[in-house]
């Protein structure tokens, strides 16, 4: 498998894939059209640009490879998931939510634009991700896989997915929530983006849903979710502030519930353990090159 | 062509299949997931189902007949567009926008539901209206064709469309501005969505853009679209408030640039007319039941 470094090394390389594909399809709208509807162009970048761990572009393109696909295929799939993942923390950072005035380390997108022009940022990179998927077919995917890849994102960011997780988050904040409540918010929240990105992958490898594959990077990716919500829970209650570039003990100071609201940090943490060798086992045969067992190891053991 | 009765009560009908066919798509939602999303997917039905008077659908199962293609296969389509436009007037109406407490007569969505809610209901209906978009493999359009819809839809409704509209709207909101920009802002924040509604029509019906029948059916749209803006602004400096059944002089008083900043009403009604004979002539040849060239003469002599 690949080492900690290896893989943040290849989180970079396909995270600057992703960035260069993003910024080639933004270049190609008219400097007339980007003056007159100034700054919406410069927000969505503000925001697309900002770093991250870029993990689900890379389950995109790492996986269309693994599946025997080319990841230049897959760079529209890449770049419409980041920008949905990017839509959705401008929108969860607005005052109605979770007003955050920070993210990743720089003033959150309605800071420094706006709260009116920060829901448009939003709005735009929601709709445009669909755009960016379809130019799948200039990418060489079969028009089929395109039409499947769109149903697929739509239905894991929305209502009964993503969006849905943010509602139940929202309306039981401060509140008493059994173990199934919480594992049904994370599972919207986190690993229903995290599961598209794989299967996106392998759509644009062309491969098909009925197909062997589909299941074994499917258990993958919900154990991998999984194993992240744990570990950024145990890194909240345990981590260090410098290191995580963020504030530490915010779940237990608002009164947010986590898996340590069930559970001790050993028990969290012999959970994620468990999660991981069963996502590793899951794709095992086709991780050629270590990449996925790697990424499974380093989310596990990752310190922030 | 048909009179105003007869379009009113194709526009009804067209409409009701529309509302007959989200009914449909929203029924597969497990119960189970309502009541944990709970009130996400009644949001989203609240503002969906608060009427209007369904042209966007409507032009699109029109269009997808006079191409020689069955309505029942553009219905998807059609609900996926009134999608769109439901979700864009939810966040028009939130208070870091145009903050407005009413809509179709009826409180606005974030009065009712709250304002979170009702942002993400707008996010939700705006992600789901791509995966009933791609329901259109399921009704019978070529692949192709969907993944053509879906590269429309969200070219008209994103950053250079739509949303580009709204954050000019926002930006210019109190100033001076000329009419080219004046047209630009309508352009993107009504044309694009009519232009679409048709052009999703023509390929519903399995045509393709090169056909001559895409430019005719344009340049209705385009005519249609700024007539529509036009009457709208002559109606909120003439109309008479019971029948529009909302406050008129709105725009005077908010000291807003209409087309009325730069021309009489006269002026305005002989533009209207002269733009509803152009959008007419253009689909004459394909206007076999006269719906087309009734739709223009109706919202050119509306009086609500």
């Amino acid at each position: 498998m690949l080492n900690p470094e290896q893989v943040e090394l290849r989180l970079h390389e396909n995270g600057a894939r992703t960035e260069a594909y993003l910024r080639e399809v933004f270049s190609e709208l008219p400097e007339s059209s980007r003056e007159e509807i100034s700054p919406l162009s410069d927000a969505m970048l503000y925001s697309l640009m900002a770093g991250g761990k870029r993990i689900r572009p890379s389950l995109v393109l790492e996986a269309c490879r693994a599946a025997g696909g080319s990841p230049e295929a897959a760079l529209p799939f890449a770049a419409a998931i980041e920008m949905i993942h990017t839509y959705s923390l401008i929108h969860d950072d607005l005052p109605c939510m979770d007003d955050d005035s920070m993210r990743r380390g720089k003033p959150s997108n309605h800071v420094v634009y706006g709260y009116a022009n920060a829901l448009l940022a939003g709005d735009a990179l929601l709709t445009e991700a669909f755009g960016v998927l379809s130019r799948g077919l200039v990418t060489g995917v079969p028009a089929e896989q395109v039409v499947m890849a769109t149903a697929l994102l739509s239905r894991s960011a929305g209502m009964d997915g993503m969006v849905g997780g943010q509602v139940m988050d929202l309306k039981t904040d401060g509140e008493e929530i059994d173990f199934s409540t919480l594992l049904s918010i994370h599972s919207r929240k986190t690993c229903e983006l995290i599961l598209s990105s794989v299967e996106l992958g392998l759509l644009a490898a062309g491969r098909k849903p009925e197909e062997r594959i589909f299941s074994a990077f499917d258990e993958y990716a919900h154990q991998l979710g999984l194993v992240f919500q744990l570990v950024d829970d145990v890194l909240d209650a345990t981590g260090d502030p410098e290191t995580l570039g963020k504030t530490v003990g915010k779940d237990a100071k608002s009164d947010k519930k986590t898996y340590l609201s069930f559970m001790s940090i050993p028990e969290a943490m012999a959970l994620a353990e468990g999660m991981t060798e069963k996502a590793v086992l899951a794709v095992a045969s086709y991780d050629l090159d270590g990449f996925f067992t790697g990424l499974a190891d380093y989310l596990l053991k990752r310190k922030k």
